[in-house]
């Protein structure tokens, strides 16, 4: 029997962590596919390869793509990541940490390598819930680039199958994709989720993505594994 | 009254310039995207800066991007260009002159650049006839591309405009491209369309894109101005 591969968008936070970790669970040999895109959170690369290494994944795919030459995103040029905003505040319009068609340039490097790599199955991480002000981590987003993929390439005109984007935790809570995760065995300190470490990697512990990461891990009552500034160590719990 | 801008994909050669001098005379201001994707034609990115600038273009992108690493195509790896085929030959089938996703990664970045340049409308080259056997080059595709930008992009979402992908040349003949490109004041001797161009630049005569081009201007009954090799300077009219 031929081996069921698929692509996972691993970008070294959490969210992407534990879809790689359901793609191994749903049977699938895995070709990680990361991108070093010009983000101030370069130390999520490193993460990236933690992360696979951690789940023996051997054909990992890190490409540079040079966002930073547009501008137009606090994770691309030097707008302030904002800080302490409340959850109200984090659902109230499209955050400065948009970064313009990333996931449709993410995507379209996903289906070039899928079509290389033979295989109609790509997985990604993105979540309406946490991240609703995002245009394209939405459901009718995903759909329309399906619809356009299975139109755009060789492998797609010559076959009958049809590719599919997985997107396991779209509909799940920052808790629920922790539960899943941990069931799975993924190791969250090997992790980075923060828009904003230091320059020793740690965690703010303030941006969006911290705060929505560590109300998760309190939901289930434990502590996020990885250091946070002013708790360079875990606090245990 | 604002400008009228758009983003023109300009790979360098003949399609591409005539699309260009097509979104000029339409009243657009143009920003030129062009990509360096380690082709073995890199002497087309040359072209597509002196095309740029004759035609007055004062906002040109120029993007790396690394499709080598992912190969799968005789444009991008060490797979031989095929030479001397019939135009049955070229009608039939995909091509290995077929980059994976090669156009879709192209689009995605072109609506990065047209959300960060804030345009809505975005101008390319393809044609479906010469290039019948590549999938991304069908109406079909780009009205796909067009549906999912339409749901991608930040610009789209809070605004009541929609993005639109312009093809101006895609139900044209290689003949009647040339025809309207002369009549705008392309100069075609500064572009090029070669898949297998000398270490010197000069034009194999024999690939696909070189045997379209010169029946184009034969049927004109014009000399194509740009040399081949064999033909180092166009032999006079």
């Amino acid at each position: 029997m031929p081996e069921k591969r698929a692509v996972v968008l691993l970008s070294g936070g959490l969210d992407s962590a534990t879809t790689l970790a359901i793609a191994r669970n749903d049977g699938f040999q895995i070709c990680a596919l990361t991108f070093r895109y010009g983000q101030r959170h370069a130390i999520e690369v490193a993460a990236a390869e933690r992360i696979a290494q951690h789940a023996g994944v051997r054909d990992h795919v890190i490409i540079d793509i040079d966002l930073r030459s547009f501008g137009g995103s606090a994770l691309t040029d030097s707008t302030d990541v904002p800080l302490d905003r409340s959850l109200d505040e984090m659902s109230n319009g499209i955050p400065v940490t948009y970064v313009p068609a990333r996931n449709t340039i993410f995507f379209s490097y996903a289906l070039a390598l899928a079509e290389v790599r033979q295989t109609f199955d790509v997985f990604a991480g993105m979540n309406a819930l946490d991240y609703a002000g995002y245009p394209d981590c939405r459901p009718e987003y995903i759909s329309a680039f399906e619809a356009m993929a299975n139109l755009a390439t060789k492998q797609v005109v010559e076959s009958e199958r049809r590719l599919k984007i997985h997107t396991p935790v779209i509909g799940l809570t920052k808790s629920e994709i922790i539960s899943r995760g941990l069931e799975l065995g993924v190791d969250y300190a090997l992790s980075s989720s923060c828009y904003a470490p230091s320059d020793e990697g740690l965690a703010c512990g303030r941006c969006d993505a911290c705060q929505l990461r560590l109300q998760g891990f309190e939901e289930l009552g434990l502590v996020d594994p990885v250091a946070c500034q002013g708790h360079p160590t875990p606090p245990s719990s």
